[in-house]
This record gives structure tokens, C-alpha cells and sequence, in this order.
């Protein structure tokens, strides 16, 4: 039964932005008005942060044309917050609602957004307040459990790629050991999309390492030796959450070992972007254990998510996809949900967005396929399947040696 | 008089590669074949380090349409070298050229690359060798004299401008203080380019810090603490090659203070990239004295330089130009020069390429005009109009808040 419900609606961005989170916001905009509704469609000015002090902006009249630019911006522009709500702080939350006769609530985010997403929808099921409660997958580390992928990854990947393609070249006219640090704290999809611009084994990256394999300062030296070794040269693509064999981070370790402080989020999480520690840890221990000359370590950081000019267009129209879905799923009727872009066929590339339980994808992570990881120390060529439409075209390249 | 040489030439590539250096040398090839150059076209594989090796690759009958695809192709694709050749190095490279009949040298680079173009010049003229020999102008860092701008600035300028934009939007998103730290050891006019996308003193770049500025860590965190009060964020753009009071680079003194070992080129340089270690210092600095919690730090690196699928089409043009003139030169009777980019006009945009001496620009540093800089805090807006046509479009953003 399609029900239209009077009231307003609110929309929220949280987390780490991407180059496609706009084009959410954006999507249930469009899903709603295509779909009849006509309230305010408000905007949180950061996230839940906005939600509890009634911080919104009116979305609902701004023309089409802005929209569009608005949606091709990256990062996240209604602003977006790292509070992680507790049933208190969603109580005031629903409050807010209330006082604002917002019916339909609509989060875009990762994992803990959607979590957020599910306990103001029970305390609205509680008190009997009709809400509409659905969650917009986003997260450039790709780690939503029942997503194929998810908006953020693909335009991420892209300048992963990319940069890799360039820096392997780099690495070829100006030979010698070069690490480049991937987001990516518990999953190793980012880091896996190093390899997409790879045309040989004489290409870099020639060693990945992701948080799913099981490292030890010893074998990564002897990973690099070896490559060294072989090719003279050595591009190594490395997550920021690799792990020790104990399962334990690597680089929360060496910071402590360091003796400096640990950042720590509001969820618990060692705060790992946002230096360049880690690379120069690894370039300091190459240099002295192996004896190599020309180590240098980048740090990817914060460009791989926000990065002006490198989008994918399949996550641009995905990305909004979700969201019109979401709002088209509350407008026929549909109480709560999650949004998941499900891939139906690899060749053409087809995919559905499917609605599944918001306690289905809330705080739990999605891994890589451990059938891509070779060695613990590299990807495999068939990742590129799985990863190559998500991308989309990537930088063509030509060389004579 | 016009007078073709028989012979054969050899083309080489030095110092850090660009986004377009392989332009230059395609440039080169076209301007030979285009004004009746019949001999062979030798690639030197990694510059003067393949000259004395006679390491060559013959590029006389590639097709055109993979010398365009190579032309596109970032970084420099006949291996670059860091070597800086004294007399006795050049003498032994100028028997290799008599060896192999090369009557035409080109060599594409920085004020390094123009000099040792220089002594191999002065070497076979005085020994009564015919040889033209021609500096084809490349560097991000664009600190060539006698140049309005060189090829490779414009598409690192470009990735430089675009990092910020969207690093702007990030911290929009997520407020806190971040530090980017971007290349150039002695001039600003990279970071400089940070400035491109800001809309108003609201957006970042907030604070911008050229080498050509003189600072302290005091000066620094009090313009921090200045911004973080008006905007509640603040978005800084450093300079690997900042300098304090006494003119001394702030990282190298920072590295020696940590009691790490200081690595220097074979130019005696200390080495500035390839390390996190001065944005994390600043970005420490920053926590402990102002106790502001949100603070990150990245180091942009050589993405800079080598970023597959960022680049500008003005530079890409202009540095297949200078080859293209260096090679018209040569072939006109021109005997040695280098290629020097000159602009004519802002609007409409034009240039033209005008041969200089090689001692005219070996060994030289240009700097950003003092008039550009404030309070050696900032970039005036009005380098913009330098900037923007050399840089050409920038992605477009939109904003609701």
C-alpha cells in the first residue's frame, strides 16, 4: 500500500566524506519529489551534530542546476561529524524530530551510521512516532557486509589507481624503494585497487600489503629484498591498518613503541591518517636493514577520498542511485532500511539496489576475499575483474621501455 | 643560413620527472623529422647516466599515434638520472656522441640539466666537435630564470590547486587544522598554486608558507591560532623548503634536531621529500602548543609531479613546443640555447618561445615575486591571474553552506 505521510524530511551526511556523497543527498531529494512528497526536505548541518541542536538547511527549493553541481562536488557538504550516538544523544535526536514534524530520516554513511540510523528508528518504534528510517551506503573502504560495493569506493579507487600508475613510472625513470601508505584501517579493498593500472609483473606495485594478511617486519624486508632484487626497483602499496601476526595493528604499535600519544576516536579506533609515521618507519627500517639507498614513503592521505577532478562516474550515478532509492522505498511505504547496490552480472555490468535490514549492515566489516591475496604480500590479477567497472576508464599510458 | 648537419642526435631526460616532460621529447622528434633531420634519434636511458653507456633507444620510426600516447604518459618514459656531471663525465659522454656519430644533443630539465647541456657544449667546441646543443626547459617547481613559467608547473600546479579544493571541502566536513606540506626547496610557486580554488578568505588554503617567507615555529602557531578563532578550521599550505629567520631550511634543521641522519643529493641537498616527518612536526607542534584536538597532517609527495590523469593541456602544449622550437633551432643552424617559455600577453593568453644562452639560466633560481606574499602568511589573490591560464580549467565545486 503506497502511503504518503505528511511532514518533513531530514537528511544527514556522517563520517569520512567521498567524492560521491553529495550525489546521495542529492538522490532522495529527487526520490522524494519525483514520488510526491511535499514537506521541507532538511539538511543536518553536521550530521547528528545538527539533528540535536535543529542546525538544518532547507534543500527542497534549490534548482535542479545547483543540485547537479552540488552532487559532482566532492566531500561531504552538509558537513559530517564523527559523534558516535548513544540511546541518550538519540533520544534528543527523536526530540528534535518531533519538534520539527520530520517523518522521513535518511543517513548516509558507513557502518556506525547505519547503527545510528537503527536506534533512532526503534526509539521512534518505541514511542510510537511514525518515522521513515534508511540508510545510504558510503565508505571508501568498501567494508559494508551485503554491499557488492559501495558508493565512495569506486572514485577512491580511481585515484588510488592512478596515482600508482604515475608513482610506478616515477619509480621507473628514478629507480629505488618507494612506499606509498593506503587508507583502509580494517579492510583491504583501497589498497587492493593499487594494481589496477598494472600491465606486468615488472610494474608496480609489486608488493600490497593489506590488514587481511598477517606481517612481520621480517617479512616485509625480505618481501623487499627479494623485489629489489629482481627488478632493481621496488612500489609497494601499503594499507595504514596492517596487521602483525597476532592480528595486532602495526602501526598503533610503532606509534606506542615510539612513545608518542595515541589518537584515539570516539568509537575506540587508533587514529592512523593523518601523518606520515607509518611510511617512514618502513623507509627508515629498508634503509637500514637492506642497505638501500633511495627509500622515500608518501602517504596518500586525505586526497583519496576528497580529491577535486578524480571521480568515477559509475560511483557518481551509483551514489545517487542509493538515495533515490531510499526515498522512493520510504515514499511507497516502507518503514526502515538499508540501501545495497547488489551486482547482478559482471559483463555488462549490472547492478540492483535491494533493500536489506539496517541491523543486517550495522557494525559489522566486510573483508577482502582472501582468494585475491597472494602470499600475504600481493593482490591478484583477477581483483581487476571484480574492480575494473566500479572504476570506470582510468589514464591511458604508453612507454618504449 | 639554413644548414642541415648529417649525423645522428640523442635526446635525454633529468632530475624529477613532470606530468609532461615526455611532451618535450616528442616535441623534439616532430621539430627534427618536420625541417628534414634524416639520421637516427637516439633516447638516452636515464639521461647522462645512459650517454656515458651508450644505453640508447632508437626513436626515429615509432608511429605518431604511439609517440602521442607517450607524449601523454606522465613522468619521464626514457628513465631519468640525478648524476650531475663534472668536466671529466661530460668528456667521457662526448666521446660516446663522437663514438655514435651524434651531431644534435637535447636534454630536457632544470638549471642542472641546462648547465651540464653547457660544459658537453663547451667541451666539443673546444675540441672542434660539431655539435648544436639545446636545453628544452622542465620543472614543477618553476624556478627557471628567464622564464614566465616551465613546462610541468602548470599540471603539478593544477593537482596542487585540486588537492586543495577538495581538501578545503574535507575540512569543511570534518573541522580540525590541516597541514599539506607541497614541493619546492627554494621557490613557492607550487604551493603557491594552493590558492587557485579558494572562493573567499572562508575557503583553504587559510595560511600559505613559501620558502621565499621568513617564519618561526611562534609565527606559525600564532597565524594558527588567529585562523582557528575566525573559522573554527584552518587549511594550511607549507612548503617542503619553508626557511626561518636566518634563512635556513626549517625541515633539515628540524631532521638534525630529531637526530635523525640527514640524506643529501649529489647536488649537496638535503633531501625534503619522500618523508612525513615536517608535516607531522608542525602538525604535533600545533596539538601541544594551542591544544587544538583535530589535527592532521599530509605530505602531497610525488603525486605531485607524476599524478596519472591530471594534467594541463596549456603545459602539455607549450612543453611539446619547446622541443619542438629547440629542434626547429638546430636544424635552422642554431648552434646551442636554451628554450625559454615568454608570455606576450594575459588576455588573450599567448607565449612565445624565445632561445636564451645556456649560462643564462644554469644554476640559477628564480623566486616568487615579493609581491605576492603576505605577511609571510599568504598568497595574494592577484597571482591568481598568473596562474589561471598556465593552469587552464579546474574542477567546479558547489557549496550550500
Amino acid at each position: 500500500m503506497a502511503q504518503v505521510l505528511k511532514g518533513n524530511a531530514v537528511i544527514g551526511q556522517s563520517g569520512g566524506p567521498t567524492a560521491v556523497i553529495n550525489q546521495s543527498v542529492v538522490g532522495v531529494i529527487e526520490g522524494l519529489k519525483a514520488n510526491g512528497f511535499e514537506g521541507k526536505i532538511y539538511g543536518a548541518h553536521h550530521a547528528v551534530a545538527g539533528m540535536l541542536k535543529g542546525d538544518f538547511i532547507e534543500l527542497q527549493d534549490i534548482p535542479q542546476d545547483r543540485l547537479n553541481r552540488f552532487a559532482n562536488t566532492p566531500s561531504a557538504g552538509l558537513g559530517s561529524s564523527r559523534d558516535k550516538p548513544d540511546t541518550e544523544y538519540c533520544k534528543n535526536i527523536l526530540k528534535v524530530l518531533e519538534q520539527n514534524e520530520i517523518h522521513y530520516f535518511f543517513y548516509a554513511g558507513g557502518n556506525d551510521s547505519s547503527d545510528t540510523c537503527r536506534i533512532v528508528n526503534e526509539l521512534a518504534k518505541a514511542e510510537g512516532y511514525e518515522l521513515r528510517a534508511f540508510h545510504c551506503p558510503k565508505t571508501i573502504d568498501n567494508d559494508l557486509v551485503c554491499n557488492d560495493h559501495t558508493p565512495g569506493y569506486g572514485s577512491a579507487a580511481k585515484f588510488v589507481a592512478q596515482a600508482f600508475m604515475g608513482d610506478n613510472l616515477d619509480n621507473a625513470a628514478l629507480p629505488g624503494v618507494k612506499v606509498n601508505i593506503v587508507m583502509g584501517r580494517h579492510a583491504g579493498f583501497l589498497t587492493a585497487a593499487s594494481i589496477l593500472g598494472r600491465r606486468s609483473d615488472a610494474d608496480g606495485p609489486h608488493l600490497v600489503y593489506v590488514p587481511e594478511a598477517r606481517l612481520s617486519v621480517d617479512k616485509i624486508m625480505a618481501d623487499v629484498d627479494r623485489t629489489f632484487k629482481k627488478y632493481g626497483r621496488c612500489v609497494m602499496a601499503v594499507s595504514e591498518g596492517i596487521h602483525d601476526e597476532n592480528g595486532e595493528p602495526l602501526a598503533a604499535k610503532l606509534a606506542e613503541a615510539a612513545g608518542g600519544e595515541v589518537e584515539r576516536d570516539s568509537h575506540g579506533n587508533v587514529q592512523l591518517s593523518g601523518s606520515g609515521a607509518l611510511g617512514d618507519f618502513i623507509s627508515k627500517a629498508i634503509k637500514s636493514k637492506l642497505g638501500i639507498k633511495r627509500v622515500r614513503a608518501d602517504t596518500l592521505g586525505y586526497l583519496q577520498r576528497s580529491f577535486a577532478g578524480c571521480v568515477s562516474e559509475v560511483d557518481q550515478k551509483e551514489a545517487r542511485g542509493t538515495g533515490y532509492k531510499a526515498a522512493e522505498l520510504a515514499m511507497a511505504g516502507d518503514i526502515d532500511g538499508s540501501i545495497a547496490i547488489q551486482r547482478l552480472s559482471d559483463d555488462p555490468y549490472q547492478v540492483t539496489y535491494a533493500k536489506i535490514e539496517l541491523g543486517d549492515v550495522a557494525a559489522k566489516t566486510k573483508h577482502l576475499d582472501p582468494k585475491y591475496i597472494i602470499d600475504d604480500c600481493n593482490i591478484c590479477e583477477s581483483f581487476k575483474q571484480y574492480l575494473a567497472p566500479i572504476v570506470g576508464p582510468i589514464a591511458e599510458i604508453e612507454t618504449l621501455f
